[in-house]
């Protein structure tokens, strides 16, 4: 449990760093916006991938078309880690809880011992990188649970906003590949909804959703524990427990969106088997829907791994053959980092 | 399980009807809406209860208040049954459920001596509002399971545009409250998403939430049971099983709200006790929040019950004393309908 005095203390530091941030509308600007609705989608090559998305809007927004989708309709559904953000060495929630890890070691001192905290503690990305859902469902939930929500946000966005990637130095939230920022913003200047379906936390994600994305917290839609409600000196909070509620991958994916968004999408990005079925039922759905796979073939960009190879054995971001055997047969279009995107990250020149 | 092709073929029946029917917009049109910003809530007498709707959104809303609130964080949350619409004598899904009970019937000979089927086939109305949640779960796990999400909102939908209320002689979705509509309205024109934040069905309620109250499914939370992901054919499919998943009801409001939405209310409207915790989790938030209860005391016009009395022994909406009381003690405002409401109805001349 967090103490709440110095939890209010913390809150009102970190709300005051959030504020010196930059956000989303004063990085790109009603200017930038105005421009790609002229010319969309600036960072992306002229090619099939760009043109499906183009096309795409056009067949559901266009009034004449025979596959016009009235605006309430129009969802838009995008997977996180390795779509929308850099998802290697670790999932950007894996460096979080390896974080929490040591901060909460003192605690723990048989975790010197004991794996996965073991490995955690010796900061081995290689292991880390094959540990199993079970090993890792462990390590979430000594970490991610005990707290309000109100605290949980308070520690994410803590970490947030000093916590950089190992390779690229920078911020974890500054690892947002630019050409899908543009996709959100061409779909949302087209009046569709923009939600975020990831396997990931929900709760972490919302800590920066609307920051980093746009994506207020009531499009996020993930995996989540359980939490309890608490109704103390009039005060009610919601206490996260350390059991799994909700899955939001494979399968859990499809369930997710219709629990929570309760239509079909019209247009899912992902980029993994975790993405399978979201695709998939998205596909089904009548009329002109957009189904993507962004694949990562770029080592000098950013990283090359599934069928373009690279990180062996590796559970972070599983593209296997199969998926791409399956884009194929259903016509999902693959998105080459490589050939489709002139550049990866908002800050390269 | 639903015949496909005749479920294909039926769906393409009552898409036609609902294009006939008329719809919030074309109700209550631009005009509608323009007047109102001029003059808000027009259905309501002037009093303490419509002052502070007024006071709360300006607020929150007014850039130089203390209290002014971002738009995306501008959330207000709506029980629906008693709060948006009639729930007297039972539940409109209630009603919707007996309807299925005797359509399936001669497929369960067994129910004939079997309660709560035998007070179903029997339509012992009385007997029904005193059913406990249990007899209710076994009759809407029997009706509402063992199809896809398509073919039930197909079901649904069929039943909604012809059933109608056995005192009103009505639809059962012309059985809106009109000052709620106008509430619903004002704090989107505001820039508020308006939710719906239900102990029913989340499913049955989406079958016409943006038809009857312009709220798009994604801003419905409530009830469900398990789904299933089904891919055959090259088609996904969200089976339903006959096994409860959420009861988002009394704690499981404030959970469900923050599940889904992940952020607090600054809104909430309720008429009983299913409501009360998330009226505190509202309430708990800093700034100004707006904390309502819909009390029931105009026999003459709807039903009085709750602390006005009336319909004793009744499971169906329960406004206690000691929520009226808590409401006293937190500053709840209770919305009076025989003295707050000019009318109640959009139907009354």
């Amino acid at each position: 449990m967090q103490a709440s005095a110095s939890a209010a203390a913390s809150r009102r530091f970190v709300l005051g760093v959030l504020s010196a941030l930059p956000t989303l509308p004063a990085m790109f600007g009603a200017t930038a916006a105005e421009a790609q609705a002229a010319t969309p989608l600036p960072s992306w090559h002229d090619g099939p991938a760009k043109q499906t998305i183009l096309d795409f809007v056009k067949a559901t927004t266009d009034r004449a078309s025979a596959t016009y989708v009235p605006p309430e309709d129009r969802i838009a559904t995008f997977d996180q880690d390795g779509t929308l953000w850099v998802e290697q060495p670790l999932y950007t929630q894996a460096f979080f809880a390896l974080a929490r890890v040591h901060e909460l070691a003192p605690q723990h001192p048989e975790w010197k011992s004991h794996d996965p905290f073991k490995a955690a503690l010796a900061n081995d990305l290689p292991a880390l990188a094959h540990l199993s859902e079970r090993d890792w469902a462990e390590i979430i939930f000594a970490t991610h649970a005990g707290m309000s929500q109100a605290d949980f946000l308070e520690i994410a966005t803590t970490w947030l906003v000093a916590a950089k990637h190992p390779r690229f130095k920078r911020l974890f939230t500054e690892l947002v590949y630019q050409p899908m920022t543009e996709v959100l913003e061409y779909l949302r200047a087209n009046q569709f909804a923009t939600f975020i379906v990831t396997g990931g936390g929900q709760d972490f994600v919302r800590a920066y959703s609307q920051r980093v994305y746009g994506i207020p917290t009531q499009q996020v839609v993930g995996s989540s524990i359980v939490t309890k409600y608490d109704f103390k000196n009039g005060k009610a909070e919601l206490m996260r427990l350390p059991k799994l509620f909700f899955n939001d991958n494979y399968a859990g994916k499809a369930i997710g969106i219709d629990m929570v968004i309760g239509k079909r999408p019209y247009a899912a990005f992902g980029n993994s088997t975790g993405d399978q079925q979201m695709l998939e039922y998205t596909g089904t759905g009548a009329g002109a829907r957009l189904k993507m796979l962004v694949h990562h073939d770029d080592a000098a960009r950013e990283y090359a791994y599934g069928p373009a190879g690279g990180l062996p054995g590796s559970k972070v971001g599983t593209f296997t053959q199969a998926l791409m055997d399956e884009a194929k047969e259903r016509a999902w279009t693959v998105i080459s980092m490589k050939n489709d995107w002139k550049r990866i990250f908002a800050f390269e020149t």
